[in-house]
């Protein structure tokens, strides 16, 4: 078991370890005096896991209620979030209370923007059960839902009181969550640690069980440093966006449904990577071996849409400043930097 | 004109004073570099005050959009927040443009609550055009939405940029809204200055126009002293809930619609202060001078529902914490402290 520590405006820990479910609620103890924990989970994660951990909570002494919603990124939505607070109301949860999330990205921003909500803020512990929620939602404070316009378009910046990352978790669900999750993994090797894109390089979705409490805690930890030096994302936190600008409009394009997150985050890497390297930005063959490291873990994809096309969507995304836009370019493995670049510019390179 | 100085997690101006709205803009450009400012009000003030404003904004040198919404509070829902968001979104405003709210407590309310909410935070400007979000709304950072359940239930704090109180704004509303700033006006003076509670003792709705200025200055800068202290609502501050337990349920009771905020919260008081007489906690007579105090302002009124019937409304509260609950005693004009009581023990007192 790993245990890394996150020093943000309010200082949490993230546990990485086997079997980590059912010793939850002894865990909150530690970092919260609650008498009640409302669960917030989806109807599958809460089918696979949602007994397990109430049980642990009781045990450890908190009065328990417990909210689904349908799984997936429609639910992540003003109307839903809506639910979680008429729900927090009924069960009179309290601002001594604790609200704990227990699933992927979708359950921990909903639950995550619902506890900076409610009373104007109570205590959030997180369970992330995916790959991709383990190793990006779990530092950084960053909770949002949906709306018309755009995803993460509306949230805030809540630190919760501790992360439980569960590895065991990750085998039980199909193995497109897990694919999913790899794909941040791949960006944080390439935006910080060439060591990092190197071991994935040279495992495969067959045998990186092998090294993954490593792994999901070398970029827990990459991901702290880079939170730890810019908690309110207005300077290098912008890093972790790489490949993020053109996902956002990928994903929109296929309307949130057709295409996962972390295939997305690949493609648009691998776009990225190609416009930076036919523009003298990055090292000669780093799209190749993107590529080739992508293609282990079954991230090898293309879309519909080109560059091009996509440039304009991403210019209603949040990342868009005045008139110039910020975009994250990897020179090399390991080696990545902000370009502020006026939008008429960013536009024309993508046409290529 | 007056200008206080508030130091929260950000620091800003209010400024106090005649005929500011005409120079509003001039005077955001000092907080603000946005090259869009999207005003939010609800249409009555729009229809007074919209034109003025906009024009001010614009030859200082912003693009303006203006989003509007029905008066009054049934508009403080999380599904007219929902439309502001939309309406942002659409109009592409951008982390480094400012929001500017423009009318009463719900438009503070709603429209920081969006400014803290979308893009997971931009500035905002509070341009209180009500006696009440003059004196209450424009320091201290709370906004909020109503819910199902119960009044401000889910919100942020949030600090504003600046904030422009124009007290010629006050003479074209009517009657009914001033009296009602009246209520948390004689507020302040009960928890701490028995010059404040004097002065308007010895004043009445027809003249405490000579001295308007001051009052309103007083006021802000007890809140401003109060909140420095507590930012976050964990102590001292709970002192400006005095008479705010009992006039929730009061408000909650007429449906929101039967009875002013400031109304509540004058019955409130006399409620809280006849209670602590009966019950030996504050100064003998001191109910009789504060409902003569309050006469003067036509808030000497009483309501259908007696205390013990407003007490178990209140346990919803979210004041409640755990198995007890913190009233606010005055012992005297100006003198208040907070009195942790255990909720038994609270509805006993209020049966009588």
């Amino acid at each position: 078991m790993q245990t890394i520590r996150v020093n943000a405006s309010q200082s949490y820990d993230v546990v990485i370890g086997h079997n980590l479910l059912d010793s939850c609620g002894e865990r909150i103890t530690q970092v919260s005096k609650a008498a009640k924990a409302a669960i917030v989970s989806d109807d599958t994660v809460y089918g696979l896991y949602g007994e397990r951990v109430e049980k642990s909570l009781k045990a450890a002494g908190f009065e328990v209620v417990s909210f689904t919603f349908p799984h997936g990124e429609a639910s992540k939505s003003i109307a839903v979030l809506s639910e979680i607070f008429d729900f927090l109301a009924e069960n009179h949860i309290t601002r001594s209370d604790v609200i704990v999330a227990l699933g992927g990205g979708v359950t921990g921003d909903m639950a995550g923007f619902a506890s900076a909500s409610y009373l104007r803020g109570i205590d959030f512990v997180q369970i992330p059960t995916t790959l991709l929620a383990q190793v990006d939602s779990s530092v950084g404070g960053k909770t949002a839902v949906d709306i018309k316009a755009g995803k993460n378009l509306v949230g805030a910046f809540k630190q919760p009181k501790l992360v439980i990352c569960d590895i065991d978790a990750l085998s039980t669900l199909p193995e497109e969550f897990f694919i999913d999750g790899m794909g941040e993994v791949v960006k944080y090797g390439m935006i910080k640690s060439a060591g990092l894109f190197d071991k994935l390089s040279r495992h495969n979705l067959g045998n990186i069980g092998e090294i993954l409490e490593d792994v999901i805690a070398e970029c827990v930890s990459i991901k702290r440093d880079v939170v730890e030096n810019d908690e309110f994302d207005t300077g290098e936190r912008m890093l972790l966006n790489f490949g993020h600008t053109l996902a956002h409009s990928i994903e929109q394009y296929y309307n949130y449904t057709g295409i996962s997150h972390g295939k997305a985050v690949s493609v648009g890497m691998m776009m990225m990577t190609r416009l930076a390297e036919d523009n003298g930005l990055c090292r000669k063959g780093l799209t190749d071996e993107l590529t080739a490291c992508l293609d282990r873990y079954k991230l090898n994809i293309s879309v519909e849409p080109k560059p091009y096309e996509l440039g304009e969507a991403a210019l209603n995304d949040k990342k868009r400043m005045g008139g110039s836009i910020n975009i994250i370019i990897c020179e090399d493995a390991g080696k990545s930097f902000i370009k502020k670049m006026p939008v008429p510019e960013f536009l024309e390179m993508l046409k290529g």
